[in-house]
C-alpha cells in the first residue's frame, strides 16, 4: 500500500460523506422527508442491478452502477438544482464543473480521471450505461412520487411539457421503462397532480 | 416487458426505500446526524470500487456492490442490531430470516433466490466478493467515527476487546485495509475514544 495514495482516496471518501446532506425535492415514500442525494443514487444502483433485462443495449453492470452512485457528487459543492428550476439550470454546468475539479480533484491523479470521465459519460448521455443510468435518474424519483399521489408534482405546479421534456432523457436507456413511465405520467396528468397545458 | 414481473420487482423497490428510514448508531462525518442503511450501504459500495486495488483476492465488482447495497435490507423488518448489542444480537438472525423471507418474497423468483444467496453469502463470508463487502462494512463506520473524534464509541463506551472482536471481520477481505484500521482504533484507544480493557 502506497500511503500518500491510500490517504488522497481516503480523503475523497470522507468528502463524499457530505452528498447525505444534500436535499432533493422528491420525498421518501409514505409522504416521508425529502431525500438526499446518497439515497437516490442508492436507488439508482439497486434498480440498474434489478431492472438491467429491460436497457436497450448491453451494459457492463459495475460501470452503470459506479456512475449512478458518484453522478450527484459535484452537488457537494454546487447543490441540488431541481429538474424545473429554469434559472437554476442556467448556471448549473459552469458550478458543477469547477465542483468535478475540485472533488475529483482529491482523488489520486488515475482515480480523478476515472471518476471524472464517468461523470462526463453519464452528463452527455456517451455510452450504454450512462443512458441506462440516465433512465434511473428519472424514473426512480417518477415511481417515489407516484407513491405520494404527485405530491411533489402538485407542491411546484409541474406542467406536462416540462414533465414531457426530462422524461425524453429516459428513453434512450430503457424503451420499456420509459413506455411504462409515460402511463404513470399520463395518469397523474388525469388525476390533476401533473398540469395539462 | 412481462408486466407481473416487472410489477413484483417494482414492488421490491419501492418497499426498500423504508431503507432510508433505518437508523445506525454511526453519526455523519462533522458531528452530523445519525447515519442511515442505505446511505452506509451507498458509501459501501463506493468504498468498494475505489479501493479494490487493496482486495486480498480477486473480486467480481457488481456483485460486490450489490452485496453492499443490499446487505441490511432486512432491517426494514428486523430493525437495525448495533455491532456491540449483545441481546440484540441473541435473537438477530432469527429475526433477519424472517426479514429475508418476506423481503426477497417480493421479487419474481428468479431474483428473490439471486438476492438471497447475495445476502446469505454476506452473512456467511462464503465468497471474495463477501469478505470485500464485509471489510468495507467495519471500515466505513469506522472512518466516520474516527473523522468525529471517536464520539459514537465514547458514547457508547465500546471496549478493545469489543472492537477486535469486530475487527477480526475486516482481515479476510483486505489485509492491508485491515492493518491501516488496525493503526486507527490503537490510535483511538491510546486518545481514551475505546476503552482499553
Amino acid at each position: 500500500m502506497e500511503s500518500e495514495r491510500f490517504a488522497r482516496q481516503l480523503s475523497f471518501i470522507l468528502e463524499a460523506d457530505k452528498e447525505k446532506n444534500i436535499l432533493r425535492q422528491t420525498h421518501l415514500s409514505g409522504h416521508g422527508r425529502a431525500e438526499n442525494d446518497a439515497e437516490h443514487a442508492w436507488h439508482m444502483a439497486l434498480m440498474i442491478w434489478l431492472l438491467r433485462e429491460y436497457a436497450n443495449e448491453e451494459i457492463d453492470l459495475a460501470r452503470a452502477m459506479m456512475m449512478a452512485l458518484i453522478h450527484d457528487i459535484v452537488e457537494i459543492d454546487a447543490g441540488d438544482t431541481y429538474a424545473y428550476d429554469e434559472t437554476g439550470k442556467a448556471t448549473q454546468k459552469e458550478r458543477e464543473e469547477k465542483a468535478a475539479d475540485r472533488l475529483f480533484g482529491l482523488l489520486p491523479e488515475d482515480q480523478g480521471a476515472e471518476l471524472r470521465a464517468l461523470f462526463e459519460e453519464f452528463e452527455s448521455f456517451s455510452s450504454p450505461e450512462a443512458r441506462f443510468a440516465r433512465t434511473m435518474d428519472t424514473f426512480q424519483p417518477l415511481l417515489l412520487n407516484n407513491s405520494n399521489e404527485g405530491s411533489d408534482w402538485i407542491r411546484h405546479g409541474v406542467r406536462r411539457s416540462q414533465i414531457m421534456k426530462r422524461h425524453a432523457t429516459t428513453v434512450p436507456g430503457s424503451q420499456e421503462i420509459s413506455d411504462y413511465a409515460r402511463e404513470l405520467i399520463e395518469e397523474n396528468i388525469r388525476k390533476g397532480h401533473i398540469i395539462d397545458d
